[in-house]
């Protein structure tokens, strides 16, 4: 591990001019304006890597290929575990589960890394460290033990931009985990063509503070606890600054919609699902997972394909950040958002639910963060795989205030 | 996190295939011949990112600026852990101690990733294990709990390139970690321009496990495990293919010698520092760091810096692999390699050892392992800094036959 002790004062300053001279009012936080930090006006985070968020994946068949090698010692390392009551469990789950050699505790792991996709700096680390954290939520977890951060300075930087750039990333990327009651303790920071950014989270816990996400039973419901369409909001965003992409979208969005939908999708990506999953173990979930490089659709169906049960998820709706469902039908097939192919990045926890606690769970969840959660689909006898009826309903989900 | 399960086997094929069949049999694996794969004979892994090994990493200095945004909650998080007898440390040493919320476990944690430095990919996944496994060593906890995997796909490889490299490189380091008693159980694959390899190691133990490494007293001296040099080998094994490079240093040195160098480097990197570890902790170790991308002396001062007396490391003698002195002398001071600044990669451990027990560790470990440590300096009063002596004895250490 490589971070190293110092005493410079640079990037605190730094901060500070984002915060106001107030760390801690984020509600008062300006947005990113390079000029205010003598970066040109033209200074784009998100060009400093060619692919975007999530979209950045290995496609999920190839590496489905690819890590066979580790797939295959599977059985072997159960047996090595036999003592322990706790089934070793991981891939192809949000988290790995190892039991621990001291009594009766398991470790439970994830790491995440990604390129820029919002041009705020101190937004992208928000994001970045939300969407590492998802996926220990997504298991029911909801106290973190220490995170470690993983960030790629790119090789394209001026100095300049990376002393302005990169401390409000760290920065962006502690508050967060400071706001999931965690910290960053350590990482490593390399050179690279493209600017990265990601961690791992790891918890200590008790079995019961997890959530095997393999018993779902006919009759459950699925609800998601965020909007889709954070790529598509995004990419639009993008296109304000080129006119070509620009005339494709334009009669079917105006550029104050863009902005909305881009703020409403910041907002959403570096909120954390942390209520979400403690609502999971108060309503008795029978699973879930997070929404993200793969899509509604690809999660869903890795979900249903870990089912115990013969059961198969159907999904009727589909909440989509204002106005992007719109967008992504004016780009052709490119995004296949209404197919529930479009990558999300730190999207809402897809969760089974108990047909009767599936109303109280959504009604908690806005009573409590402001945010509403959907039924978006129901649970039914089947060969443990995922589909979205014909003309699902596109339900609009507005900006907030 | 994202692995997802598959049943392709052809990883396992081309696995297969550099094992001559056999997986166990490490001692008859084939160095890796491009050829075998049905890859153009020219191919080099190593071409696939333009830094390599620690070199890629952000210098010292500008680091320090980095995370100080990270630095000043330390204490803080400090007094948020007062209830508890662990001291929370983490940044600045190798690896980060978190105490947990469960009854006197700590949790010990550390990340690496770079860019490839051999041309072997199954080698080099082996060596990026064990330089992620070194910083839990350095600590001198010798348990690993788990693993995760990072890997960044060049999107520079063509599809049959990939398919041939990247199992390789994932074999060697889950080979690794099986060979260290632990296992990988997820990760992270994106694509990437250049090609990077890392991962995360992680241990649960009791505070008896690890060595807080700031009591080095003077009277002390200083152990080194493993020869300095790496670097200056696999660069001048890459110069064998580059005329105008080989001519700057072909008097120094011959051809036999380069690959001689090249294989002891390769095998010195993916070494495990498994053993020094555990010999800490019978020698009564005051504490080590391990050797890598800011070179022996970068370390060091690291290590002094941390110390509770007031000490101060003088170093005499410098172990580098065979004619890799000579082949530094002659790049000028391209290396900084008997300066102490020539980054390493999976380096030995540096360690801070009782007078009266250095001579049993060292003749202890090579009874173990069949390698030799080497006592290369002392341990005095001073402010915390460490040095090499004017003109260090150099000791050629030969490849291993």
């Amino acid at each position: 591990m490589s971070y190293q002790s110092s005493v410079a004062q640079d990037s605190l300053a730094a901060a500070q001019l984002e915060m106001a001279g107030n760390p801690n009012a984020l509600a008062l936080r300006r947005p990113f304006d390079p000029v205010a930090h003598d970066l040109e006006a033209s200074f784009r985070l998100t060009r400093f890597a060619d692919l975007k968020g999530r979209s950045c994946k290995v496609p999920q068949d190839v590496l489905g290929k690819l890590v066979e090698s580790l797939q295959q010692d599977y059985s072997q390392e159960q047996d090595q575990f036999m003592h322990v009551a706790i089934p070793r469990i991981g891939i192809g789950l949000d988290c790995s589960v190892t039991p621990l050699r001291h009594g009766g505790l398991c470790l439970v792991q994830t790491t995440d890394f990604f390129y820029p996709l919002v041009d705020d700096p101190y937004m992208m680390g928000k994001i970045a460290c939300a969407n590492v954290l998802s996926d220990l939520y997504a298991m029911g977890v909801t106290e973190c033990d220490n995170m470690l951060m993983l960030l790629g300075v790119s090789t394209k930087m001026t100095e300049k931009e990376r002393d302005v750039v990169i401390p409000l990333i760290m920065r962006g990327f502690k508050d967060s985990a400071l706001e999931a009651g965690t910290s960053v303790t350590g990482g490593q920071t390399v050179i690279n063509p493209w600017c990265t950014i990601g961690g791992v989270a790891t918890t200590i816990c008790q079995p019961n503070e997890y959530i095997v996400p393999d018993n779902a039973v006919m009759g459950d419901v699925l609800v998601l606890t965020k909007p889709l369409g954070t790529q598509v909001a995004v990419n639009a965003h993008q296109w304000l600054d080129q006119p070509e992409r620009w005339n494709r979208i334009k009669l079917v969005v105006s550029e104050e919609d863009v902005r909305k939908a881009y703020h409403r999708a910041m907002d959403s990506m570096s909120r954390l699902n942390r209520i979400a999953a403690r609502l999971m173990h108060k309503y008795n979930a029978h699973g879930s997972t997070d929404v993200t490089g793969f899509g509604l659709l690809g999660h869903a169906q890795n979900l249903a394909s870990h089912q115990k049960n013969e059961v198969s998820f159907v999904i009727h709706n589909l909440p989509v950040i204002a106005k992007m469902a719109a967008v992504a039908k004016a780009c052709g097939n490119m995004f296949q958002l209404l197919q529930g192919h479009a990558p999300e990045t730190s999207g809402g926890l897809l969760i089974c639910l108990p047909r009767e606690q599936a109303a109280a769970y959504c009604k908690d969840i806005e009573k409590q963060e402001g945010y509403q959660a959907w039924i978006i689909g129901i649970v039914e006898k089947g060969n443990r795989t995922a589909r979205i009826i014909d003309k699902p309903r596109v339900i609009e989900v507005p900006a907030k205030d």
